[in-house]
């Protein structure tokens, strides 16, 4: 299934109206299941399934390596299927995004922390230049051929402390972007090596949270984050970056990991 | 509970370094309850919790007026119930985002939008101004005092067909903004008058759906649509701009809805 599609459409530009053509980024639903049961369905622009699906159950805390995967079973576009390996068992509670949010110790932004706590895969001390992560969120754009052409994907990437792009993956949901490139990563190596993570659109609670259960050490990010957010990535040392634009960011956490 | 918070920074401009701090957005767990039954958890901003819930409840379906609300019970900052007036009967199997996707049709694009017939509520035909559309996204940018600050919020409105704002609410998350303007709106007319969805962020099939439920006729929006919002607006014969940037638009759907 392609990633854009050309629709007819009308432009106006203050008075003058003229037809013509535009490219739209496709969505269309996944039906994720897990064996036999239904475990999700997402809404995604076609393309690195396996990858969107790996990462979603990293990131989610439902499996524990990608190396738990036996094999991917394909229905058609719409419904893709894992099979783990024998005596693989995973906690058929861990089934729902918004998991952290409805555990059993309530529901605050403190429960939700500290449920992720249980999931959090440590990331190893780490140190990284000022300037090489000012010029993450450049590279993340050189990545983005769909989002060139309609306007309309979200990407994200992880980044090694070099700064060389591990993987970059453009969706037109901004949690897919993330499962994606942590899926196309954690395929290469895992656990995964010291690494940001780097996204176009906003770091909101869950985007930390999936990092913070991936193992990686922080996020960067173009728009701004939430108020949870930095209280996630504090309480688990992580680097949270935002508003990184031409040279410029703001830290809103873990600023001892910057060298100058 | 406040909208924005103060945060530490460190703020990194070329290779100077400052000590400061920055506003943003707050972002907490809500628990959704209808009667006894935990319907959903969503992570928001914090204020117009009963105009969100209402919002949500006619958006996914599962109430058709706002009359049916008997009263809310309020019980923390992050729990909300919703008690429904006597003889009122819903479906519990409305009780899901993603419904219309987990459809027993199947799952694929054209079964969401048909899932989506099912539950629309038809839009009373309507032409509107060019030029009106054309400042509806100003408008809204008007009326986002927490986005000013923080950078952080998504924001949706209700705009009369001339123009005038009916409701606009801001959230972290870009479909709690639409049902709390949706939900503000319902409480003051519904059946809701004629009227666009103005939204500050992307059109998403679940954007395009929710404006559809609620008998909306159309969506303009500061970013690109999807392929399947196209689609599902071109179903319902709604009106579909995006890219509505100081005074110019794309139209994806619906153009004869538009006058000169």
């Amino acid at each position: 299934m392609p990633r854009s599609l050309r629709v007819s459409t009308v432009r106006h530009r203050g008075g003058d109206r003229r037809a013509g053509d535009d490219a739209v980024a496709v969505e269309e639903p996944l039906e994720l299941r897990l064996g036999d049961t239904a475990l999700a369905v997402v809404m995604r622009t076609p393309g690195d399934d396996e990858e969107l699906v790996t990462g979603f159950l990293l990131t989610e805390g439902i499996l524990l390596a990608p190396s738990e995967v036996d094999r991917f079973e394909r229905f058609d576009d719409a419904r893709l299927a894992v099979h783990l390996r024998p005596g693989v068992d995973v906690d058929p509670t861990r089934f729902q995004r918004n998991l952290f949010m409805s555990s059993s110790c309530g529901v605050c932004g403190k429960a939700s922390i500290e449920a992720v706590r249980l999931f959090a895969r440590p990331a190893p001390p780490f140190e990284v230049a000022a300037d090489v992560v000012a010029a993450m969120t450049d590279r993340l754009r050189e990545h983005q051929p769909t989002f060139d052409e309609t306007g309309g994907l979200h990407a994200a990437g992880l980044f090694a402390l070099d700064g060389a792009p591990l993987a970059v993956r453009e969706d037109v949901g901004r949690h897919n972007a993330v499962d994606k490139a942590i899926g196309a990563a954690a395929g290469a190596a895992w656990p995964l090596p010291p690494a940001l993570l780097v996204v176009s659109g906003r770091q909101s609670f869950e985007i930390v949270q999936k990092a913070a259960v991936a193992g990686i050490g922080g996020v960067v990010g173009v728009s701004a984050p939430s108020s949870l957010a930095v209280e996630l990535a504090e309480e688990h040392e992580m680097l949270l970056i935002g508003f990184s634009r031409q040279g410029s960011f703001n830290v809103y956490a873990g600023s001892d990991r910057l060298r100058a």
